[in-house]
């Protein structure tokens, strides 16, 4: 499945979510690309272009079965399997995404949390403790976690992803305002909330 | 600026984004849409249409002037004014966000905070009182005040975000995991972190 676009990915999840809401709320069982497209906001050969990656998941002329369909990207993605994650940072955001319920719901568990602050050092966020930096490259071997979430300050998050990398983390959910610098096969995944600012204030300009 | 495809917008902040760094770095004062669409992963073709929309930007054959680039991406996306803003939920993640430098050097200034905890009223986030959600209404449309960001839990936003309407809010940027049903004419940014760990996991997947 490697050659999948990123954009790809992401209008899966996309379609996973809106599956999941169909489900919840008892709609439709069949449900055809031109509708799956306007749940999302895509148009219906967006959607079968995306699906077509992955071989045959629906029935020509019919449309694709909402449960089956769900179940078959949440394989597909990997949101039915559990990954454990480190976090790294125990500040504002730190402690907001420990709490983020969606978090557990996708299949990552934060198990370990690191800091370099001594204030924070020995406290807990939910039931984790905060353990020092020191202990990190150490801890995250020997648990053999691959999984990590950066959320310190933009000029510590490239010395903390390359000690991660040293541990053997192999991708890094990164919320430092930063570009990392990593080995190629290292997956880095940008949480740049500068894109929902910018669609923000562009979409507000053009109505005032 | 109507009709303008919202992963278009995106790019744009992608685009300007690049643009920054190169000048910050001092690099090329020309870029092409080919160096610029592999600074940000997209197709020259790509880049083109996406620029398109807003009338003749670059040279043909030439490429486009970085810095003169950015200022009109900049003032295209609306990054070049300042937009004072509400935040509604002065938990870990409206307090990441106040910290959140990004927010400020794009032109959004958080002027009031807004909570219904009484333990958390009264106290000050950086310099930022945090007010009753009672005072909201009034302070919002006193102020004339037209962005909201909404940092509650999800049972809480909808009900927040009908209020803040009714109070004059034209743009609501929703971190609380839930579907804002509001008029058509009300900007809504869903701030959507399972994308990032879909992509994540997705990625992962595919080498290990």
């Amino acid at each position: 499945m490697k050659g999948v676009p990123a954009p790809t990915v992401k209008r899966l999840v996309l379609y996973y979510h809106y599956l999941e809401e169909l489900i919840r709320n008892e709609r439709e069982q069949i449900i055809s690309s031109v509708e799956l497209g306007k749940g999302v906001g895509v148009s219906a050969a967006q959607v079968r272009k995306d699906l077509s990656y992955f071989g045959s998941l629906g029935c020509k002329g019919v449309g694709y079965q909402v449960d089956i369909l769900r179940k078959q990207l949440g394989k597909i993605i990997g949101f039915n399997q559990r990954w454990p994650v480190v976090l790294i940072g125990a500040g504002n955001l730190g402690r907001a995404l420990v709490y983020y319920e969606k978090f557990r719901e996708l299949g990552l568990e934060i198990v370990e949390i690191f800091d370099c602050d001594l204030n924070k050092i020995g406290n807990k966020v939910a039931t984790i403790p905060v353990r020092s930096n020191k202990e990190m490259e150490e801890l995250v071997r020997q648990k053999g976690i691959k999984i990590a979430v950066i959320a310190v300050p933009a000029e510590e998050a490239q010395q903390v992803a390359e000690l991660l990398v040293r541990a053997g983390i192999q991708a890094i959910w990164n919320f430092a305002p930063v570009h990392l610098k990593l080995r190629k096969d290292i997956v880095v995944i940008a949480e740049d909330l500068s894109s929902g600012i910018g669609c923000l204030i562009f979409n507000l300009k053009n109505i005032i």
